[in-house]
This record gives C-alpha cells, structure tokens and sequence, in this order.
C-alpha cells in the first residue's frame, strides 16, 4: 500500500491491548476490519479473538499486516517491543501508527528508523480515557507524512471523532500532547491553591469549586478535578500522581531538548514527587490538593 | 431600613462612577430606583444625572441614602475616600454594599469600622466586565450578614444573574474574588508557557490553542487568552499587565496573612514584574506570552 | 553643625534602646561620648543611666542633640515614634542617622521627610549581631550626602570595625542590606535542600555539612546554618523564621518597587510561609530544614 | 590484591587522560608508581607516556593492572567505555575506583556490574579543577567497601589534600559531590539576583560583591563568582553554563530517585536552560547573571 493507494484499508496489525488499546481494537472489529492482534500477555489476545480478531504468531506476524497501530504504554515499552526486537527490520507493512503518549525525543527516533526501514511512521497520541475510546470519541493528535494522515483519516475516524493533523513531523503530535497534559497537570494545581487559600479563610470548598465552574473556569478539567479536590476523593484513582509526574516531565524532556525554560512544569514537578514522597503516588493526581494543604500545615492547624 | 423590613429598596446611594461603576448604576437608574450618585471626578456625575441620576451634594450626601453601594478602584480609593474622610461618622445609611476588589486584610478593617459606626457591610465584588454590567450578567460574590444578603438580593439581581452567598464574615467574598482571579492568571501563564513549547516544535500557536480549546479546556478564559496569545495581540489591553499585578498579589496578601504558601502565585508575580521591566506594563496580561517567549530566547533565535 | 564642622561629634541623641541599641549606646558611653538617651519603655533608658547615659526627657529632646542616631526595630517602629509623632518639625539636630534595617521604600520617605525638615539624613544599617554590636566589630552600611558620612566616620567607627560608603541615596544602603540578608536566606535554603538529598542516600548530615565548608563553601553563614540544620537545632533562635520572613519580604519589596524579579526570594518566602503555617516562626529560621524535610515526606517514611 | 594485602600500591592501570585526568596521572608518576594509561585518543596517551607512563595496550591491559583509577567524562562515556565494552568480564583488576562525577543511577549501576565480576568498587569523586588536580589538592570524596579505601587512601593522597569517607554504599560519594556542585549553584544564582537587586538602586556591583564576601559570605565560591558576575566577565569559561546545566540534572535525578524535591534545583536549572537559549551555553555559568538581568529588563531600559 501506497499513501496514493485508493483501496480501503480493511487488514490491520493492532499492537498492545492494554486498558485504551482494548476497546479501540474493538472499534475496529466493529467497523469490519480485519485485525490481526499482538500483544505481550495472552489473556487480551484471547478476549480480542473471541470478538472476531485474529491473534498474531508473533509480533512480526502482526507487523506483515499493511497497516499496523500500536498503543503500547510508554517510550520503554516501544523501545522494548518495537526497537529492541528488530522488528522493524523485515516488517512488511507500509505504514506504523503509534497512537501512545511517547516523548519527542522517542518520536524522532522512531521517526529515523522507520525511515531507515522503509517504512511509513505517524505519530498520533490521543485525548481521551478508555470510555472515551469505546465510545470512538477521542480527538487524534496526528502528524507525519501529510499523504498517510489523509489516507488513514477514515480509519482513524472510527477511533476518535475528529483527527487534527499537526504537520509533517511525527513529534509535532508528542509535543501538542505533552503540552496539553502539561496543562492539566498545571491546572490541578492551580485549584489546589485556590481551594488552600480560600479554605484558610472557611470557605467550604465545594462552593469555591462551584463559584469557578459555574463562572470564568468551565469545562471538564475544573469540573472533573474541583469535584475532586472539593471532596478530597483521590481514590479509586483515574490518573494517578506517578503517572502524572511521568507526563510532567515528558513536557520538561521535550521543552530542555529546545532550550525552552518552563517553570510552572518544575513546580508541578517537585509538587507531584512530594506527593509520591508521602506515599500518594498510586492516588488521583487530584491529590496535589493535599500537597498544597500540607504546605499550609492544615493538619498542624487541627 | 433593617434586615427584616419588607419595603422593597428605592433609594440608594452609589459611590464610584468608574468603568464598572457607570453601568452598574445605569441598570440600577432604568430598573426604576432612585439613585443618588457621587463621584470624584464631575463628568460622570453629569453623563448619570442626564440619565435620571440624582447628583449627590457630597460624600456624605450618598451616605445618606438607606443603601450605599460603592464600586471604587481599589484599596487606597476606598481608604482615601471612605475611611480617611469620616464619612463613616454620621453616615445615615443601614447598609454600606462593597462592590470593589479589595484586599482581604481591607474588608477585615472595613467590616470593623462599619460595625462600629452601626451601619452594615456587605463585600460583594463582581466577576465579570464593564459590558457584562451592562447587561446585568456579573456573578456576584456575597458574603457579610446573611440577613441583609437575603435582603438585599433583589436589588443585586438587577446587576448580576446571580448572587453568591459565601458566608457571614464580608473577607470571604475578597478572599474568592481574589482566588478566581489568581486561578485566570495562572492559566494565562499555563497557556503561555504550552505555547512556547509548541513554538519550538513548530507548531503554530493558533493550532494548539484550538486543540486545547476544543478538547479539554473549553471556556471563556482559555478561549480569550488562547486566542491573544496565538495572536500575540497584546493591544488594547481587555486587562493590563500592570493591574494583573496588582491582583496576583492581592491573593499573595491574602494567602501570607494565613500562613498559605502560594507557589504559583511567586511564579506568575515574577513574570508579570518581568514583563513591567520590559516597559509591557500597560499592555494585555496575556503579555505574560512574551515573557515566556523571552525566557526561550525566541528573539535571539531568529 | 554642618558637614564642614571640625569640632569632634561630642553630643548625641541615640534613640532606641533594644537588643542592638543597648550595646551601641554603651560603646558611645565608653568612647568618652554624652548620650541622650531615649526609648518607648523605661527600663533600658534606666540601665544607660546607670552608665553614664542622659535620660531624654522626651523624644524631641533626645532630637535637640546636634547628632542622632536611632536603631528603631522596623518600618512600623520608625514611623509611629519619628514620622506620626511630628519630632522632625521642631527638631534642633543636624543629622540624624538611622541604624535599623528599613525598607528601601521608607528610606525614601525618610529622606524626603528630613530634606523638607532641613536635617540631614543617613542610612547607616549594621551587619552583625548584639554581641558583635557589642565588641564594636559591626559592619556598617552608610549611604547620604558623603560630607555626613565623611563627618560622622569616626563616630561611626566607635560602633563597628568598617564603614561602607554605598553612595549619595540613602536608599541604597538598605538595598546593599536588604541583598546581603536575602543572600543569608538563600544559604540556608540551600543547605537545607542539600541535606535532605545527602540524607536520603543515607549520608549523615553533620558528615556534609563538615565537607561543604571544610572545602568550598566555608565561613560564619555556612558553618553556623550548617551546624543547626546537621544537628536539627531550632532553638534558642539566633534569629527567627519570622524575622526571616520579614528580610525576605524587605528584598522582594525593594525589588518590586524596581521591577526586578527575585525568584529566589519567592521560592525562600514560601518555605519561610510553611514554617510559621507549621507553628515554627519563634524557631531559628535554619527551621527552613524542616521544611525541606517535610517536603520529602521524611517523617512519613519513617 | 585484597584488602587485606598490606604491600603498598605500585602498579596502577589509568583511564581517562582528559583535563582531569592527565594532571592526576602525572602526580601518581611523579610518586614513583607504575602507571599503565589508556586514553581513547592517542595524543595524551604519548604526552603521559614521555613523563614515564606505560601505554596500555588496549583498555583490556589497563584493567588487568591491581588497582585502575578512571577519570572519564561522564555516565556515557563510562558507560560506552566500560560497561558497553565488556571490559569487566575479564578484568584482572582488584579494585576499580572511579573518580569521575557520574549520577547515582550510574553509580548504583556500576556497583552492581563490579560485584557480578568479583571486581572491588569505589566512587571517588573529586572536588578540585585541573589546577588543584596538579598540586594534588583535590578533597576526594570517596565511598565503598571501607576496606578499600583504608588500602587506597595513601595512595588516593597522593591526588588531593584529604580523603572524605562517606560509607559503604558508593552512590554516597556521588550524592554528596552532585549536592555540592548543586549549592554551588544555588550560591551563583543566589550573587545573581542580589547583583541585580542592587544594581537597580545604582549600587555599584563590585562594591557589593565586596560588601558580601568581606562580610558574611567569604570563601573562594562567593569571591570567584561574585568577581565574575561584578565585571560581566564569562569567557574564558571556568565552567560553562552547558556542563552547569548537566551538573544540576545530576541533582535533580539523585533527588528525584528518592523523592525529595529540591525547588532550588527547578529555579537553577530553569535560569541556566534560559542561558543556552541565548546562546551563552558555551560561556562562564557565572552568566546566570545576565539571565537575572534579563528578567529585569536591564537592556530594554538603556
């Protein structure tokens, strides 16, 4: 397959099946894809196959697909699964979609070897929780090779609700992605100050939290993490404070690699370790909440 | 008048015919009340008189007026004003109604100064613009004596969609004021740091602020200051750098008087002094998006 | 007298008889001087007395000497017993020498205030504590119209072992005060963070501390906070995290006013702010360790 | 040779003849030890093998002498030259002590790869420029198996004035070398801002740089620094902001491996990555002054 080839693309290598990677497989079958899938533990392989997918021989097998997604979990996994193995070395497919949040860094050099090999790579992370991938509501992040987006839009559009096509190169994608997470992450913060300061002064949280929702700060950043703050609920965990910490500071890898200072990602940073540092890591990263109430000695106080 | 008489307020005193002030007043004058308006500066007097306004002899005329409400800048126009005149000493008004941002320790003082003079005080700083005013939409924080809150609802209805009610000590409503204010200039800083980091992948600014937009930060905030700040449209300031400023470390006096650490706010304090420093003062606080463009070196890079 | 007057200064206000006064009234005593002495509360005026000191029958007496030197706590202290008292108006003395650690913006005042009063004015802040003040070992910071300082030198160097001439503007000798303390701050807070990273590798702190200023960081700021911070020593406070905040605020005051971002002295604030959140403020501020500890969650670890 | 081996140390295998290394090389020589070298360039190799040196003939044969001493760059070159080369595998070394500034990472890494090969490990980083290195000056900071460093000590003082012990665990010496080079830092930043505090109040900058270390803030940091930042001197460079840079990376990832934040580190590392976006990455990291002048906008003001 070409980017100029008109053939709708029909038989696909889907690798890493984990908690987002599963139900956009799913997607895929559901649209009439055939789906050829690989992943390193078999219990996924097994519940994709019973929904119609076909499980790959080997991870080569599922690169011999024309085009191959993969959502696998970090820059270690990829360079683990992809880079370490060879695969790439007789990899027949045209085109690799790697839909994780990887670093820019990563991106480049994944960028090199498929070059190197022949073969077409995007970059095209998405927002969106495994709800939101089920429900083919996520927004793709893609860049890279402009003819492959265009080619590959209608595929990715059974994935996500609308792709953005960032530019021609691949870490464009990682860098937007990164950027957004990043102000997340400063967001938290933000309403965990907020609600510190108004709270020293008796302001029941949860009114605070209203008063910003329902004013100048909508949507569904302050919604979703003024609600937790407001109730100081960090468990069960959507987005814990050690994942949080690795997104921060995939914005602080990309930003250092262009000289480009970012001091609200330092804050954030030490704020989210001091979390880890008290035992919180596996908590919603909400609880940057009680990194700032710990700061204003609230327990002290009592 | 008392908290408990039913008479349906008609005689006010408004104090502070600035930028807010005058369409403040006007909703009040065209909803059918009688106001007696006072102003440093005669020319608004006069614009309001045109408009049906009654021109108060004096300060102490206003005061004289069952309600008063006052919108003066800040903290040294209410103490050059209010506090240091005496006013307070035979004012014949009930209620004295503080629309103004002012400082936390400020509405402690005036809370004092009214209780011992026997006249209530409410603080009830608005969010929202001079045309939002105008067209009685502000977000109204309440808080002071609940009784006169209920009281005195109706008429605040003219000038705000909704009256917030944040509890019987009047520094509550600064206090929220002050932290809202805070959270904007933190995501202004937020969206002026991610943009530098796009920037320096080469993506352009405009792109990234509508991803962030349409995806997971909608709003009026986001929406405004992404938009400046792609644009890097700094002129004619919607809000300068300079009262920017002058905001960040109202919530900073807030916060130290309780013993709350701030770390963003130092950050963004720093900033919004660089972008002084760089003769910006007078210019949109999205300004703070060349600060962040200065720490890069973007200047230097060309 | 006038700056070209050659008689020896003989005949001296000195106003202000705390920690620091007392030592400084008694060197002057011992040099053969004749004090007026003049303090808020009696008792330390009875204890020059007994050596030898005037007592001031009032303020505007102790300002009738031809010489006046104060050593007033703070701002607050030299405006409610200088400026609101009205003594500069009717005052017969020549020069008047200010000692303590004000704030760039009060020196200003002050200047203004003495120039309208036809008085000289000096700023002559001290390096040093009580028992230095005591051996005549202060360093001390002079800055004004340099006939004066050259005039009153060797006065001046009756209370410490080197003048400093920091030029005309009295204000600059604050400021060179002002840096030199915030830098003191800034040792200590990086001590502090320093051990708590040799710390949690096990390292024992007083180990450290010993290397740090047996090799490249030695002398009395490294040594003394090195030795409080390795031994966790609080108490009795040399100098107070309150006090400490208080410099800190003096700097980012002075800064402010100069559009000059500190973020150093931002970043000290908050710990400082954490600490008296903590009910540490009457500890010595190397309590800053404590912080950096509680930062590392070093007592949820154990 | 084991630790217990009481025959003094003579044959040495030396790896690394860089700056560093090739002063410490010839001290060893000038001690009458036998000093086999390997360099991967050839040109030190000669100039050492002139003064008496033996050039290995591969770096197989300088770790087959009983005692090797390296000096190498950094973790990659460590890593490339050492662990990547297998040269442990057959080592016939007893003990390999490390001399370089390598992170704690590399440190425990290293350790560990020692221990499989039944090969000794120390760290011994130094404190000390080329210089010191040439008088044998250098304060060793050594830690490991304490056996060891008894042996190696009087031979260690051949290179420097002292030998630290800092424990058993190796990572310690690095710990402690990374959290002093970090004070150093800090200490930089900390003339910087203060420099530029006064310099807005028209204070000569090398008057207060004389202020600071003939007062309370002596000792060869402060002077060298606050010599460099009064004159606006960066080039030639002691030590570049690019390698400072790389120094407080190394703090920052010791710190971040145990989870202590280190908010000096962010600010540090923050105004040095601003340093190398203006293109001053090559010069003095006493150029962190100008990044403090920037923010103030001293240019923007002429």
């Amino acid at each position: 397959m070409t980017p100029a080839d008109p053939t709708p693309v029909a038989d696909i290598g889907f690798v890493g099946l984990g908690t987002m990677g599963r139900p956009m497989a799913r997607r895929l079958l559901d649209a009439g894809h055939r789906v050829t899938v690989w992943n390193r533990s078999a219990a996924p392989v097994a519940e994709l196959a019973a929904l119609g997918a076909v499980p790959a021989a080997s991870l080569q097998d599922a690169f011999a697909r024309p085009v191959v997604l993969s959502m696998l979990a970090d820059d270690d996994s990829i360079r683990r699964q992809v880079l370490d193995t060879g695969v790439l070395v007789d990899a027949e497919c045209s085109v690799h979609v790697n839909m994780a949040t990887v670093s820019t860094g990563c991106a480049l050099e994944l960028a090199a070897h498929h070059r190197e090999h022949g073969i077409g790579y995007l970059a095209a992370p998405v927002l969106g929780r495994a709800e939101v991938a089920a429900a083919g509501a996520l927004h793709i992040l893609a860049a890279g090779d402009p003819q492959w987006i265009g080619r590959l839009e209608p595929l990715l559009l059974t994935l996500g609700r609308r792709v953005w096509r960032l530019g021609p190169e691949p870490e464009r994608a990682n860098a937007v992605k990164t950027a957004v997470n990043f102000m997340v992450a400063n967001a938290i913060e933000s309403i965990s100050e907020a609600c510190a300061l108004v709270e020293s002064f008796g302001v029941e949280r949860a009114l605070f939290t209203e008063v910003m929702t329902e004013t100048v700060l909508p949507g569904p950043v302050y919604t979703t993490y003024g609600g937790l703050v407001a109730s100081r609920t960090y468990q069960p965990a959507g987005f814990t404070a050690r994942l949080g910490l690795k997104d921060v500071r995939l914005a602080q890898a990309a930003a250092a690699a262009n000289n480009v200072p970012l001091p609200m990602a330092g804050l954030v940073h030490d704020a989210l370790l001091q979390a880890l540092a008290h035992g919180w890591g596996e908590q919603d990263w909400a609880v940057l909440s009680e990194v700032a109430r710990t700061r204003a000695g609230f327990a002290a106080r009592q």
